[in-house]
């Protein structure tokens, strides 16, 4: 049983985050997806309890994947939840030095993890958060950039209260 | 008749903004630069309507170039304006990654849109707004950075205002 | 009225050359794709002729559109030709960095050659024409990154006289 | 039980190949080590069938590990052996973009094939075929980038005859 | 004599920072270390005094370097200080983009500057500021990251006040 | 009295390397300049002894430079000539990674190396003996990428013979 975490700050949860996770899927027995967020760092866009709920809204008749949320270092969630595996989507070439430097400073801090990359399907390699946000804060339809099952007027419109 | 539209934040307009400038006069009739902004992102260092007028200063002697500000989605300016052309200068290798998912998204947006790259040219190829910006946080001397015919330290000091 | 060469080995022409050259075609009223080739360098895959030809034939209803082979300088052929515009896809970073380089040398040797840059489309960014060699060398099936009114295979079998 | 293709050209099979390979037992029930050549393209350094010795040297004492060598596509030797799973490691942004539109190829030809990117790790981050070739070819000591076990005089003196 | 400034925000000197300045002594007989900070950009982690005194007690015991810092542009500092060389270390292919900007910048400037850079050993090349303060902001140990001298926790409780 | 190799195939000696070569006269005390070439490698365009006579032409009126070709590793002429710095310039974010893996692999090889990496100024950024060869293939006119006090067209001649 190979059980892996998918960390990120999801905001919000892309197709293309769907194509990595269905991607892992293949390769680990279950997905823990973690949403990270950190009080002392900017806010972003939606709350994290949203982007929790989110998730778990598009993963709801999905098996073998759970969502949570955490504000320590990734490597402490991985030790917390006995995991050893972290699953990170690669679209260009700025997120892979990015995550690479990442996976090694993880590897120093906790020599057991293994980081493994999924290359963005080509489908959805121009989809990122940043992109959708952007759409978002203009009022645009960011439908085509989000997974089918999601309502996400429902949750711009939590997000404001 | 061809017309693109020239986005940008120009905070401020650079000798390498007027480089692609008068490149894009080469291949479309008209050009209309379009300063963006939004109230909801970080400030900048220029006013949007200052960026303006500076650029309307900058052109002043120059046919087929208009400018405007915005605050919607490019995709959005481009339906307003009925432009199909988005023009983009390119630097570096971020700048490729960064404007090459802009452009698919923006595409994904509005089939009929084409963005085009126009290289920086060599001579320029180390100026940025950021650099600029840099100069003037620091008091320092930008005017090489910047177009000959502009007053700088009249809007530094409009800008204080 | 704008002509623009579009230079390349088009060892073969593909999908992503076919969605490059259809760009151009909103920005330019001619379009000569100008098929490169080097007694001195390495040899290719497709002998310079039949990549003409293969063209010549991926074209046949199209207007506003010429091929030629050439193997002078990129700039001699402009010259040649009376031509100020050249257009050239672009895919990856690596891309972006060659092409630079290139561009702004050519606009050292001939001031007033403009290069376009088009930004390869989401669909096709993983065409290469290396990629489609390494699919014939290996007798693969190519024709999903093809043009789809290209015979291929009368193509390989001329190629193999 | 997941198996998986560790294809490459492992001329020769380095410290930083080894490091991929005890990742990559992590993540898969067996590793098929797949040394690919083309007689057709340049002949490399070490002949194929010593590299694919040299490898069988290296593993002799691992488990779930075998080897051959493929001259056909990728994709058609993941077919014949009904795997599914495609392994590679990345040291840098290069190898980043050339395996991403390799690893898109695929996918294209081969609709449930997963391309898994493991990233060098920083201890061996400098080590490649092509600089253990460098040092071979001006008959350097090339020992401290190769696997412990590995007799590299032995295989360069097979590989003169 | 020569002599070169280091300049950076230093947020915190970590081992990587170290790495540099051995290599820079090297090739220069002095060094200054410049600890860059601008009210009116963001704050930072440790507060620009303490950087300072941190490099202070690193560097204790050490020949031929000594710590300032600064608010102005690094080409004023170095008129100040008459210093016509720049030693910055390079990471990966942004930092390598960013700084040739900024170093071309510079030399536009004060035509006498010469950065020079010195490549991050591949021991230290996943060691950022970035990745120190995201561990001490979630109170991970950091040790392995910093200088073997540095007592950490007295500076983040000194920051604290 | 500090020595520094600046290695390269100098196939031929551009306007680039001068600007490298009179950055390191800045630093260093003595430059050696190192033609490196290898019998068992492709040729190149001009030959070895011709890129020497070359650059002995080029810097006849120049102090503190010598000029040498090599075929071993670059750290065994290291070693043979007591010189512990290497000098190289970066155009390209592609330079520097190739760069970057290659001076790691000399530190490996002889811990005392220390590589120092000048970039290209922007003056002549897009200057590579690549371009070069290229224009000159094609008969085209090379001077204005070369020293001003190089007959090209002699060492042309020198080589068809």
């Amino acid at each position: 049983m190979r059980t892996a975490i998918f960390p990120g700050s999801f905001d919000p949860f892309t197709l293309g985050h769907m194509d990595v996770l269905e991607s892992s899927l293949k390769l680990f027995d279950n997905i823990i997806i973690a949403v990270g967020f950190n009080s002392a760092k900017e806010k972003g866009y939606f709350k994290p309890e949203l982007r929790v709920e989110m998730i778990k809204d598009i993963i709801r008749d999905k098996k073998n994947i759970s969502v949570c949320s955490y504000s320590e270092l990734t490597v402490e969630l991985c030790k917390k939840l006995n995991v050893n595996y972290i699953v990170r989507g690669l679209r260009t070439t700025t997120d892979f030095e990015l995550e690479s430097v990442i996976a090694q400073a993880n590897k120093k801090m906790k020599k057991d993890i293994l980081t493994v990359f999924i290359p963005a399907c080509q489908e959805y390699s121009f989809i990122s958060s940043t992109v959708v946000r952007d759409v978002l804060i203009h009022n645009g339809d960011a439908s085509m950039f989000l997974p089918e099952n999601i309502d996400i007027e429902k949750y711009i419109e939590m997000n404001r209260k």
